[in-house]
């Protein structure tokens, strides 16, 4: 995991171990596998996984951030958040985000981009609403996680998408992992996706429920979290510091198919999903030497690839 | 949180709410806070802080690392590792990392240094130990926060870092948050750390109990957080990516004090600490709608400040 493959040569003998390895088990689970001690990897599963598990994301629902250093593809929660992704899609096909810029990114939290002149004019079709819980009908959908959650009686997956559920008010929302964007607010708690953040640290869930998530970022999610910190209070890029330009905000759908970004992303209902989740929970890898047994639902891998534009159905 | 302050003009009616706020909670605790209705924040918990709450790292555990964009500043976990950092201040002595380089940046994971090369000497007081968890005596100086854990039955603070407990066993660990800093090894699970590496994501917690960790940034994270990813496997820096210089890292001891970064961190077993705790768990500021009510360990801010050189006990 942190090794480069190399073992270091002079390496003195070894004091004893202070703990019982769950070795015992990762042999068990090798043994049962087959003939090959070698432990199976989340690589090993996407290689071999059906086609069927995987799905492409709607073009209507796929947002491109056109920075100067590359493209961010962002899939909206349409489902989850209806109000603010229909905001979106007018606010994109206006070019409201075109020439904005990135006006924050705060360590460990977020990146945030909006017209913080407030003097574009926003489409008539957008309405500002609270949707900091998913729209009804999607307690069904939710897809439970038995691992413990820190915040949520219970945690999961909606529509692909990270969440949580309380199983007594059946209220299911998104969960504020890395990589999840979603549409800033002053007081009150009306908002209309006109700014926007992608977290870029450790899950901010104290935000679940308090902010509405619109999405999450597929691709590109280096070019934001890379980028440099504000000096300003929250992170704010202040008059020294050069703003990020967005080229242009648009929908995959009004993007020619040429140019569009062929991806696919991994079913969070699929076999090979639920055989992700048990690796990563277990890590029966050598490496290993503790096996933690459980995951964190921000530690849940989310697989997204590239596909070759002729075998996607876009 | 997400605002900028300025309320957007020309918002419409909102929907009903889907949910009841806590602000009955909010409301109280602010009428018995005093006559004020307006929330105390954690800068405000900070500004009236007595000085005792405040404590100033040993220079002994305090490691710079030089980078050309500016220093980062990283306590040593000496009572917890002493094999490791015992290793790290004999390596820094010996100017191991001088002229070393980062040399992978994974996203949402760690930033890694090392020797590629494996051609410098390593000073013979350098010894490969396993410290996953902390040595005997850890248990009674381990501080217990009452809120759930994910992978831990306990989560608190050992010697101010983050760390885990295993009641039944009285083990004790530090747990990787964002900002912690461990001793990279490959498989034996000795390690000496040459190689080191800091984390720059959600907290990868599935390392905790698997590899050493020795320390934490206590200032300069944004330069190890915002640095390109690599394009390689891991992370790893390509031939056609520029590594990142290290230009030297000393223990702050072997500085000139005029040279030293002034600094002081909260005590978590101080008042102040315990009401920063507080008042993260319940967020009583007007902005927030719902009350998290608990706090994931790795959100816990654990607060440093500059302070004037004249002010320090160097």
């Amino acid at each position: 995991m942190m090794s480069t493959g190399n073992h270091r040569a002079g390496a003195t003998a070894a004091p004893p171990r202070p703990w019982l390895p769950r070795l015992w088990l990762a042999a068990l689970v090798c043994l049962a596998g087959g003939t090959t001690a070698k432990p199976v990897t989340v690589a090993d599963l996407l290689a071999r996984s059906p086609a069927a598990d995987w799905r492409t994301p709607d073009p209507e629902n796929t947002l491109y951030l056109e920075l100067e250093r590359g493209r961010v593809v962002i899939e909206l929660a349409s489902r989850v958040a209806p109000v603010h992704v229909a905001n979106i899609r007018a606010l994109a096909r206006a070019h409201y985000f075109d020439g904005l810029a990135i006006v924050r990114v705060q360590d460990d939290y977020v990146v945030q981009w909006d017209d913080q002149t407030h003097r574009r004019p926003v489409p008539s079709q957008v309405h500002p609403s609270v949707e900091f819980t998913a729209v009804a009908g999607a307690d069904a959908r939710f897809q439970v996680l038995p691992d413990r959650d820190v915040y949520a009686p219970e945690v999961g997956f909606l529509d692909g998408f990270p969440a949580a559920r309380d199983p007594r008010s059946h209220l299911v929302w998104l969960a504020h992992c890395y990589g999840m964007v979603g549409a800033g607010r002053d007081d009150p708690p009306e908002s209309d996706a006109t700014e926007m953040y992608a977290v870029i640290g450790h899950a901010p869930r104290q935000l679940d429920r308090n902010v509405a998530l619109v999405g999450r970022v597929l691709q590109g999610m280096e070019l934001l979290s890379s980028l440099p910190r504000g000096s300003g209070e929250m992170g704010f890029y202040t008059s020294s510091e050069a703003p990020v330009p967005i080229r242009s905000a648009r929908l995959a759908a009004d993007v020619p198919k040429a140019q569009r970004t062929p991806i696919e992303v991994l079913r969070t209902d699929s076999a090979t999903f639920r055989a992700v989740l048990d690796q990563r929970r277990e890590r029966h890898e050598p490496w290993f030497k503790f096996s933690p047994g459980r995951i964190d639902l921000c530690n849940v891998p989310l697989p997204v690839r590239a596909v070759h534009p002729d075998h996607l159905n876009l």
